[in-house]
């Protein structure tokens, strides 16, 4: 059968996560109820990365074999109508044909995340959903020299989620960057492989990094005590964005 | 009584326009409200400029008179509980205590907006509501060369509501600049006043000359035309957003 890869955009904010669950609409389910609704074909689809509730994503990336032998454009165009007509927050940027060799979640070398903080006083309005609020005013270059602390290969059980289902907590975090432009501080990182709630976790510790609550030892000492206690708060999903992944 | 002058962000999706109206949720309504719950005071505020349903804004500015003299940073902050508990998509980013000369409309000097387009083939997601959907490639320096014709002091009756309320069609364009940066054609303009869907008008021009369907003559020839008929259709609030006012 033929396989298609497709880069996917999402808006997290309406739905329980990127995997199909039975507690509500997922970004999974949207998109096999398009494919369902477009060529009569229930298929099984799978995603670069499992994203959270509320966590959004410019570049996830799935696959999924059809019966056809789609026109890429055409598939794209196809499935993009039928999302806007069961109203989902999805859209399909690119659909490629592939050959079986390739899966969207084991071909991966690497995968690329956002965070986003605004550092102001005042709530959110146009932003509201798209980023994590913070009232307090953050030291981005103290979080940039946090973060360098956590940069490599590490055993990363401190900023791993309870529920984080990965056989190792040891992984090869291959950049941690803060920058800042205004109010917009961003932290972007990637790795082959993140944790479960990894970058939440660390979105979460630089934050007390930027206000001055931890030094560079503490963030050290965070990582090294392989603890979950040690960890900051677990910054809230809907700053986090899944922006590209390398094959 | 004390004034303040206000600077406020809001996401215009969910309401019927910046002026309270009958037939839906407003943003003056939803700032007058949170006043009210504040102060216990009826307050009518005044709106640097009138945005329509789904307009955003990132810099509306307004004045009110209030009983108190309130510490600036305690009224906003105060505001922006009481919004937040009613739930409106609405923010006082600053509050500054000014004397009775200040009018938050009459006393404008120069507004600014920016108009967002997304040119790419597949829909929004995540910036769906944020900007216009343009599924076509625009070619960005035709719009704006398109755009240069139209700077200046004119009679902009093409480029104008059928409900514009203002007595003279005559306006001075001092800035509309077209730039991209990847996907995204943001068009900024400035002014001292604007007619009622005078940049929607301009975008939806413009668009037709990225197109190629409208040369620089064509463009020229509507404004001449002073005809509303000339004008391209308008283009969708959900791009348009007030930026900043100068006094």
């Amino acid at each position: 059968m033929p396989r298609f890869k497709m880069t996917v955009e999402y808006d997290g904010t309406p739905y329980v996560g990127w995997q199909r669950q039975e507690n509500g609409p997922s970004v999974q389910g949207a998109l096999e109820a398009a494919i369902l609704s477009l060529t009569g074909e229930t298929v099984s689809i799978r995603g670069a990365g499992r994203t959270d509730s509320g966590v959004h994503a410019l570049g996830q990336v799935i696959h999924a074999d059809l019966t056809r032998a789609w026109q890429p454009y055409k598939l794209r165009n196809a499935l993009n109508a039928h999302l806007a007509l069961a109203g989902e927050a999805v859209s399909v940027l690119d659909v490629e044909a592939v050959t079986e060799a390739f899966d969207a979640r084991f071909s991966a070398t690497k995968r690329h995340y956002l965070y986003r903080i605004i550092s102001r006083p005042s709530r959110l309005a146009v932003e509201a959903h798209r980023a994590w609020w913070v009232a307090k005013i953050l030291d981005h270059e103290a979080m940039h020299a946090a973060a360098q602390q956590l940069v490599g290969h590490h055993d990363f059980t401190t900023f791993r989620s309870a529920h984080c289902q990965a056989n190792s907590p040891v992984r090869t975090l291959d950049r941690l960057d803060v920058t800042r432009q205004g109010d917009l501080i961003e932290i972007r990182a990637s790795a082959q492989s993140f944790l479960h709630n990894q970058i939440r976790s660390f979105a979460g510790t630089l934050k007390l990094a930027g206000e001055g609550k931890m030094t560079l030892d503490d963030v050290r000492a965070a990582l090294e005590a392989r603890d979950r206690a040690a960890c900051g708060p677990v910054a809230p999903p809907e700053g986090l964005y899944f922006m590209k992944v390398d094959y």
